[in-house]
């Protein structure tokens, strides 16, 4: 706790600084909430104006702003849906001025990192946090603490502006992790968008067709509750991040679907030294997964 | 909760009586101490002495006895792994007396059913409930409370008996719900045997090769985590489970493995509509599940 205490005193310096979220959804005004508690003055904007009036309601902004102004701050946070990405940090690297530096919290980095190419005020950005349901209403100040938040500069970003963003990333609580977009986004197809493919998958597998007369679903145990919790997460974020990483994610499901092949030919051939060691591999590497995260 | 005050008033009657436990792991040790909950005497037999002996320990037995001795008990719940199942139910069979009624605890149902074919003294039996860990040290009393508890009685079990396993069975908290052996297997191969696969599988993909020098475990969010908590479960339970219902689980992986195809295609083909559909139908499954749970 104690290096997140010293970091949230040194940014009580930017306490009289203006952040911009453009996109005011769960993850955007979870950002607003953050960013209050650090002492930022939060200015949003949303295409919808629901979604920015409930933001504001909630208290994750100070401010709703109308689109197409010029963004007169020192830090935009563009948290649109992925599809979208690309082109409002185009246009919010456009509309704001030179002292403003530009982030965004998409789940995909190698498109709008490419449109953002040559920029000196870009910084990719990806919190490893979320929740099932969208919107502002389920929002919350300590969506961030101690969970991972990926950078990505660019090779021309400007490294001061770098370690502005760093700093407010930090300021909200999580732990910023620099990498690569393209290695960011093999990572992610690996042990997000597979893991939601899976639990997918799975749902509706399960709840295909009835078994006997019985829907299967009905006495299902809590294996099958923990592998579909999961599923079904709200379909405008996913499909655009499926789409956009479908080569990452087609490659993570084609190994899958090897590895699946491989239990079937172990189990056809009775081979329980094979079963016994895949088991064992999994049990060691569930413990270093939680491990890692204690 | 009144129908069970209800049956557990009801199963005062059976204070006086006498029940065995063939087999002193999480299942047995936990049968015990909610039978004993429910005012049975129970005797315990375990191959292995240290198992029984911790079992006694933790009160889950009445008296420690050794196998071979002949069994003068109303009820015996046979409660080993499933790959000694068919033989330990068998033996259990012959060296009990005719007031005697044999019922087990196992994962899958054909096998053991099949063994006991022609018995009129056997219901097959599995409650959907465990642990990650095994032994009599994670044992609990209220391990069955509220879970179904599968019977698969065979075309020759007297129906007096059915009915003193079905009334044992709701007397430790369960809910008995009649299936048959074959159904039971399908079921089951699909909402509990296949996620443990997946989450198998996942574990060892994700957990497999670094990315650009990083352990993708290192930071997984909660989804990864979710979709491996059962991952490496009980190798000694798993891979006896798997290889008995080898043929049901490999049609669920080769099911899956089409339908992860098909995913594939509509990436390929960048199909949102596809996408979107099935994700809503994966939310519609979940929620179903959730509520049939409530």
């Amino acid at each position: 706790m104690e290096p997140h205490r010293a970091l949230r005193r040194q940014t009580v310096a930017m306490a009289s600084r203006r952040l911009a979220i453009v996109g005011t959804g769960l993850i955007g005004a979870s950002v607003g909430l953050a960013a209050k508690r650090a002492g930022f003055h939060v200015l949003g904007f949303d295409p919808d104006p629901q979604a920015g009036t409930l933001a504001l309601k909630r208290g994750a902004l100070d401010e709703l702003g109308s689109l197409g102004d010029p963004l007169s701050v020192e830090l935009a946070v563009v948290a649109t849906p992925v599809g979208e990405l690309a082109a409002v940090v185009t246009r919010t690297l456009a509309s704001s001025g030179e002292p403003c530096t530009v982030t965004d919290v998409g789940s995909t980095k190698q498109t709008v990192c490419a449109a953002a190419s040559g920029s000196a005020r870009f910084v990719g950005g990806h919190p490893i946090s979320g929740a099932i349901e969208g919107g502002a209403a389920y929002a919350r100040a300590d969506l961030f603490d101690d969970c991972v938040w990926f950078l990505t500069p660019l090779p021309t970003t400007d490294p001061r502006r770098y370690e502005r963003v760093r700093a407010f990333v930090a300021a909200l609580g999580a732990k910023p992790v620099e990498i690569g977009a393209a290695a960011h986004d093999r990572l992610l197809a690996l042990t997000s968008h597979l893991p939601h493919a899976l639990a997918n998958l799975l749902a509706n597998q399960a709840g295909g067709e009835p078994i006997e007369g019985r829907d299967p679903l009905e006495a299902a145990g809590r294996s099958l509750r923990d592998l579909t919790r999961i599923a079904g997460a709200n379909p405008r974020v996913w499909v655009d991040v499926m789409l956009d990483n479908r080569d990452e994610l087609r490659a993570c499901l084609h190994q899958h679907r090897r590895l699946t092949e491989e239990l079937e030919r172990a189990l056809a051939e009775r081979d329980a030294d094979f079963l016994t060691a895949w088991i064992e591999q999994a049990r060691r590497n569930r413990e270093r997964l939680h491990r890692d995260r204690t």
